[in-house]
């Protein structure tokens, strides 16, 4: 299979803004990215799955279970607004060649909308708890920053010299292939993984609803973030179980008819 | 070759039911599958063949060699049953791409014989003994609980939060996309990994047979679980080895013809 | 490129008989078939190059460099003997996947030439070493050990439930796919990684020797895995540099041309 | 995706000559090449980006990100010259696979310009370092040493029986499949990771330099390579933190509507 998007509907969109929001650290641009399909409403239109996620689906509330996938969402204009495609998810690729297979795919994906123009959403590590995280920004092409001045990004960020891991930074730079420029919005995290940071999902939330012209009730974000915690904690707890587990799913063959096999069921 | 199905016979079946019983935790899906394979005198109608699963041989008692398969048995409908297909087999996919890629060779199997409900079979490690193992359940959809809701089966599964590994979880969970529902049981387990539980097989069966609407002699499970344990042992040793060995198949090329070469054999 | 053979020449064979010998435990396949192919004057008809071997090319004598490879020769018949194609090389596979394509890719190109029957060789390892190593044989179906009862194989290898490991084992056990039949034959060797096992081939090639019916002297192999020794622990120094070395092939992008960029070279 | 060639421009040349200089030990050739390309004022026609890079974008010094790519650049001939393409890049693949993909796709590309002959350059590591490094030659075919034997090269390098590893050594062996022959010229290195190595860098360039018959200041190399040391440490510290990110982009899916669902955002 490798990777594949299921469409559920084809939506008309008008040049639309496509804005990523996968897993990461901190999980910070995935909660901005869930916060702004829950508050705008956003209609899903689209699954992605992909033989690069984990070999297991996860079991609901409703004990059904859930593929692990990524999801596409839009929303359409309102007043000044623009047409907004947005993607969250619940996992990354686990190993490199399926994250260039799965930007990829995706950005391809895009390219039939018209998109030209996307924001990307991630968290950077700083390895210290900052009381102000400051918004981090990278662009697709030099000089690109100029046109994101005024939005309280900081574009100190190269003097740094580091890099963007997975899907928020493959999708900005291979995105030049598909005739696609725009910004990462990095918000400053402790890089400590198990937790979520919804400081900077917050301070990445307040930069984007300026960028998007949109207003939400941002209050909503903290206690949404503390229900979440223990799910996450519990469901770290059952990825290392599920790696031991890899180990144990083989077996030997069935036993032949012949009465000097050794005989046995499995 | 990736992952490819080979054909013994073309099996004229109405509406089956698809039961997947491969080796896991406690090997529990697979004790149980195998016990309705014998029992129910099941036909082996395909073979499939993976590069996703161990590169070696077994080698049987017969002193002929078995590579590492999973096999489709089918059962035509007696009295008030329902056409079934089986199956069973030596091993899943050792890499979780590969989990992907024979899940979906499977259920593109499967819906040529249109198939419509599954059953998948597994374990559910719960880190204890238990003297009354229960038989956990997940469904492919939201309320789907309700269907199978007269055969003893505890679908407060999801309240755990956890996850399904491998074959049992992504045959369910990608179904959905062949058009396929289904429910997959869990047997709990100590989750020790290489003893095969077959007290967790043995509840699994009971519900099972109380699905199937058949009656099998139970009683015959112990001994043979006995023979296996032993057998089990050794291949997991052999196992280990193989990973070893691994490292030694690489060698210098052979000398060339001119006398200045560093003449050697191998 | 994958896995891909190039053919030097296309031999016209009748019936041929296919003997693998790739390096493995104790190296005795390989010393086995090289010795074939040197004292039959076997002459090379293809390469089989993959993208499953090691990415390092090896430094002769002559200071050119060698690819690491399979290669195919093939031996006419001569009195009472039988076509021969022998297959020798380098390397095995680095990985699982790489085995189980190799070995199709093989089989696919002997199935051209009408090969039948198939004689894979290789090494037990069994942890002593032993005055008198016996020749250990697996076959490809059951019954099938009859056929070679004449030639001081030990087919008794079942009872002790094992595996064959890579090429030896695969290609055996796959073969049945391809219309082909064999037998394995392994020489007892201690399992200790880096040497060869001269005695483990001698006893090998002995069996050998009678399938065939040729004479050939077996006196010359001490002198020739002597001269190997030596060069085998020094590539086996080398593989293990290499794997070092991967970690170091990845370097930051060139400077940009404008002022403000940090200015560096490589 | 796996790997891909972008095309700028389409240069006619002339019998060019392909040198090939990509990270490796010492960064030697990188070195070596990037300063061809600067101070010949190569042009840039192709970019060659792959799934066997890793996942992740650098970001440069004007906050825009830098995909992980190979560069081809070409030089028209002037005076004695041959017209050149010169190929340059931030990393090599990493995996063994990838190191064959890469290379058959630049092989098949230099094909379409009628490449014959080849460079490729690297560094040797010695594991001391040496007041003097020498320049060690190993060639694409037996006796074509002869070839280059006026231009200070060292081929006894056979008699220390080692191996080229990755881009050096795999497009100096494969282009025989593609009709191409050529010397792969090594500058001897300690071998110490992380430190390009100026001096060995040197070496080689002067062999290049009288093979290409061109005059070069080489005083400029030290400073460039002063400059890029620090950036290297940056640059390697980052990688090491992104391997550990891997593990960090997983997560649960989104809550469903339901009451009963346990709700959260991420």
């Amino acid at each position: 299979m490798a990777t594949r998007i299921f469409e559920l509907e084809k939506p008309k969109l008008k040049n639309p803004l496509f804005i990523e929001g996968l897993p990461g650290i901190g999980h910070v641009g995935r909660i901005a990215a869930q916060f702004l399909v829950e508050e705008l409403k956003a209609k899903k239109f689209a699954e992605l799955l992909s033989s690069h996620f984990m070999h297991y689906v996860l079991l609901q509330q409703s004990s059904s279970v859930h593929v692990l996938k990524n999801e596409f969402y839009y929303v359409k204009a309102k007043g000044k607004g623009r047409d907004l495609i947005l993607l969250i998810g619940d996992s990354q690729s686990i190993d490199p060649e399926g994250h260039y297979e799965i930007a990829h795919e995706i950005l391809d994906y895009m390219r039939k909308f018209g998109v030209k123009e996307m924001i990307t959403l991630g968290g950077l590590g700083i390895g210290e708890v900052k009381e102000n995280p400051k918004v981090i920004g990278a662009v697709s092409d030099d000089g690109l920053d100029k046109k994101y001045k005024n939005f309280s990004i900081d574009f100190d960020a190269g003097s740094k010299v580091g890099t963007i891991i997975g899907a928020s930074g493959l999708l900005l730079g291979l995105g030049k292939v598909y005739g696609m420029k725009g910004v990462c919005l990095l918000g400053e995290t402790s890089g400590y993984p198990i937790l979520p940071d919804p400081r900077a999902a917050e301070v990445v939330l307040k930069v984007l609803m300026k960028m998007l012209n949109v207003k939400l009730d941002i209050r909503k974000l903290d206690k949404k973030v503390k229900e979440m915690e223990e799910f996450i904690k519990k469901i770290e707890e059952m990825q290392r179980k599920a790696i031991g587990q890899m180990m144990q799913q083989q077996m030997p063959p069935r036993g032949k008819e012949g009465k000097e096999e050794l005989s046995y069921i499995g």
